[in-house]
């Protein structure tokens, strides 16, 4: 079973020539689970063949614009071609109100759109899919936001396959936007891929912090204390051209450091539990 | 005086791979006009080196979303980039209630925005700025739309000039979405530039009359009658992947058509009324 990631968009609130607003696709087998719609995000499904169809389920860090900024243009859209089934939001603050002004605004679309709005203060089950647990985990930002653990089940193995050497669970962490807190490594442990923002690199940790950002450097000291096997940096500051600084900062922390691109496939590839380094 | 279009999103409601939803920026001397904003404009604007800085006007034809979704996006980025000077939105509809839902949910910006509604039943001046007046006049579609015609000002010509020979006033009629009406060509009459959308091909005529869009040919039809120098098309449909046939069928009528491509600029240039064709 396919589990990647698909980074769409990789800037940070201002977007660049080439670097889209936050979106971030995560595949599981057949399904697209969005995380995150800033403007563009339709467009950009749509270059990188990522089928609106099998979306179902739309995670949102929080209502601050560049991260949803094209949910209205992803739900007109939806309706245009035809979409009959429901498409569920996960999102914290005042979602409902989005929505019904879009309704409003826009007329209503054919399809049912469930609203299920996130609030916890330590990790908690949003969701089980077949094959996928979905954990939401407050962050630490300037207005209420949330990350996402997309966590797969473990398979129940059938008695009578002998010596059958079960594969380890995977899990993909998202964790923007935030700025560093002690916790956050402990409520992902064990994820294998985490996609964590690195707004700046080390010299302006002093704007990270009055802002509620990481730099790159942060994201990286998550990286290690959780355990991953990689880290995706993203939700990038417009004045950064040239990102090498922030990813050297980073992988002289931990080396499986990788910046976002959009567009970029990032898969966690399934392992044996006895594979286990 | 520089007086040229770009067109930056070409597509009807269903954006496509390289097409955008509607957007475009007329260029007068230093000053840009946008003219529609779908989703994405503020990118599309950075990439074709258009500066948001001079975009003190923004016209909007209607409130559908495939005109407007890039509006909250380009709003906040010119708050983020220290915009200090008042943006006026030329709009027609319930655009106040799309302004206040940004505020209400994405907090204020600090500069001013000021609302123009846009409404008439016949062309009607709305504004006139130096070198320049910009007119509305009322288009057949499903909701309240408007065109804008924008016409330079004739110089007026200082007495010490011997023999001066004056330039021709230049003007740009920009006309989406519509259905074909009769009134049209006579209210553009003289524009040297039109923009017009051509939804579809003459083979989806009927099509085209029940979604109140146009064919090419009945945008080649508006150019002839208006004595236009040069058609632009836009606004395809998202069926047509190659637009040889759109193009191809409006050139039978009018032969100065040109498909609108993302990017892409359309000069009208500066000639002396003795050398009028």
């Amino acid at each position: 079973m396919d589990f990647s990631l698909t980074t769409l968009g990789t800037a940070s609130a201002r977007p660049t020539t080439g670097r889209y607003p936050s979106a971030h696709s995560l595949t599981v087998g057949g399904r697209l689970f969005l995380i995150d719609c800033g403007e563009g995000a339709q467009m950009l499904l749509a270059k990188y063949k990522l089928p609106f169809s099998r979306i179902d389920n739309i995670f949102i860090s929080h209502l601050h614009g560049d991260h949803v900024f094209g949910l209205y243009g992803l739900l007109s859209t939806m309706d245009m071609v035809g979409r009959a089934s429901a498409l569920h939001i996960y999102a914290p603050g005042d979602i409902e109100s989005m929505v019904d002004t879009f309704y409003r605004e826009f007329g209503k679309v054919r399809y049912e759109i469930v609203i299920h709005k996130v609030k916890c203060s330590e990790p908690l089950l949003l969701e089980s899919f077949k094959n996928l647990e979905v954990y939401a985990f407050p962050l630490r930002h300037r207005v209420e936001t949330y990350g996402y653990l997309f966590k797969e089940k473990e398979r129940v193995i059938k008695p009578n396959i002998e010596n059958y050497i079960p594969f380890k669970p995977r899990a993909f962490a998202y964790c923007t936007d935030t700025a560093p807190f002690p916790q956050l490594a402990g409520w992902i442990k064990g994820a294998d891929l985490i996609y964590h923002e690195a707004t700046y690199a080390s010299d302006l940790k002093a704007l990270s912090r009055t802002t509620a950002h990481s730099t790159s450097e942060d994201a990286a000291r998550v990286a290690v204390e959780a355990g991953a096997q990689k880290l995706v940096l993203g939700h990038f500051s417009s004045r950064y051209k040239n990102l090498d600084l922030l990813l050297q900062e980073a992988r002289n922390i931990f080396a499986e450091t990788y910046l976002a691109e959009e567009g970029m496939k990032f898969d966690v590839p399934k392992i044996r539990v006895n594979q286990i380094k």
